[in-house]
């Protein structure tokens, strides 16, 4: 079921580097090609983080939790404006309306009852200013850097590249119900009003990756297409894997903090 | 000699946070503002890292020395690219003119000449596989999003900005002297042709940064924009840091090598 290895695929070990066959050319059929795609989580998402492991089993400290929602913020703050690159970009009318209700979840219809606004409670409950969480000024370069990329792919890619980068959004409802359930079992700031963000994903998250995932097996007409589909995906793995150990290396082990990031009391 | 805080500086601590002193608007004189930029050399260049304290102490191991040198070959090969964006963006022809060397210096007048050919006699000369590191399949996704964030930087920001990010090249010999005495020392490997690049480096870095340090002092001439100049300084020292925090990471400490990313033999 699985798809033979591609040329240039950005996946490749050294040691596989001299023993590459040339690409296959078959196109995947919809099963093969969701299979290829459930793959990728199965060996890339960020659930298998430790970061993930450390957080959902209650064994961070206060500040390190802190760091890691103040990090994250920048990433879900970031969405809209990159959901709006993206849709600036689609040609088709009935696509941008379909897209549009993303924008809506995180923005809100106004700004306090957006996804935003409710990520924000967990930010409080986790004991931060809301007004430095909003500045972005502690978070890490390399938070930065990686959800900039996010930003920037979507803005000079393809558009089934740029759809397909958010079918992540495939593999979250697990995590999300991880998150909820580990966080309110071991913290005590974790109720209800601090996890709003996540509850209400769980149903958002799943309705927008089926579209998407519907969108590319229909348009992903030639196997080349295909793969650049799967590499977006690749890459978006990479952001939000990038963004893990980015925290692991400074709040964890070693806990070598750039110079200027956040530095907690705790 | 040191200026004062400034708000929306991105290097405030939330202890800070609710203590910034409105912004002194005052104009620093030439010698307030290159001891400015030196301050952020002393406080934030990729020298104090500890990954370039094993590297240049021998304590790395062939596998780990690799990895670095795999990784960099981004940030080196991209350096031509970044000169070129910004130089297209530049309105002088004296500008331009004066900026191009770097580009030749880099690229060579013809390839086998430049510093990236250079520079890959150092991965050779590492037993890597010459095609396998042009590739760049192998390294780390932060290397390429820090990597990347440089060349966006200058795609999108002032004049000032963009030349002010160069400037990291005040520190750069001393570090590449340090370099070059301390894997002399410790590596079987690093003979002359192996470390070419770096001796070479030795003039052409030292010629660019008074370029660009005279530039940015006889241009900045508001506060507003001497800041901006010291804040695209510490932008680039993000951009270099951010690479050893993900080196260290995945390579020595706590090792967790990202999927897909470069596994060393040895």
């Amino acid at each position: 079921m699985s798809p033979p290895a591609i040329k240039y695929s950005p996946r490749v070990t050294p040691t596989e580097w001299h023993d590459i066959d040339v690409v296959d050319e078959r196109l995947l059929n919809p099963e093969e090609f969701k299979s290829a795609m459930e793959q990728i989580g199965v060996e890339r998402y960020h659930s298998l983080h430790p970061f993930h492991h450390l957080l959902h089993n209650g064994e961070l400290k206060h500040g390190q939790v802190q760091a890691w929602a103040l990090n994250r913020y920048y990433y879900q703050a970031s969405i809209p404006r990159k959901d709006l690159t993206l849709m600036a970009r689609l040609r088709a009318p009935e696509l941008r309306c379909a897209w549009r209700s993303r924008v809506l979840d995180h923005d809100g219809y106004e700004v306090e009852d957006g996804g935003i606004a409710r990520y924000l409670q967990l930010t409080t409950a986790l004991d931060l200013d809301k007004d430095y969480v909003i500045s972005t000024i502690g978070i890490l370069p390399a938070t930065r850097f990686a959800v900039d990329a996010y930003v920037q792919f979507v803005s000079s890619r393809s558009e089934l590249e740029m759809i397909a980068s958010s079918l992540t959004e495939l593999f979250a409802p697990a995590i999300h119900k991880a998150r909820i359930s580990g966080l309110s079992k071991h913290y005590d700031w974790a109720d209800d009003n601090a996890l709003a963000y996540f509850k209400k994903r769980l149903s958002e998250a799943s309705k927008d990756a089926q579209f998407g995932r519907d969108y590319v097996i229909r348009n992903a007409t030639t196997r080349t297409q295909q793969e650049s589909v799967l590499n977006a995906l690749r890459f978006k793995t990479d952001v939000l894997w990038a963004q893990l150990d980015a925290l692991y290396g400074a709040y964890v082990e070693p806990g070598n903090i750039p110079p200027g990031a956040f530095v907690p009391d705790v």
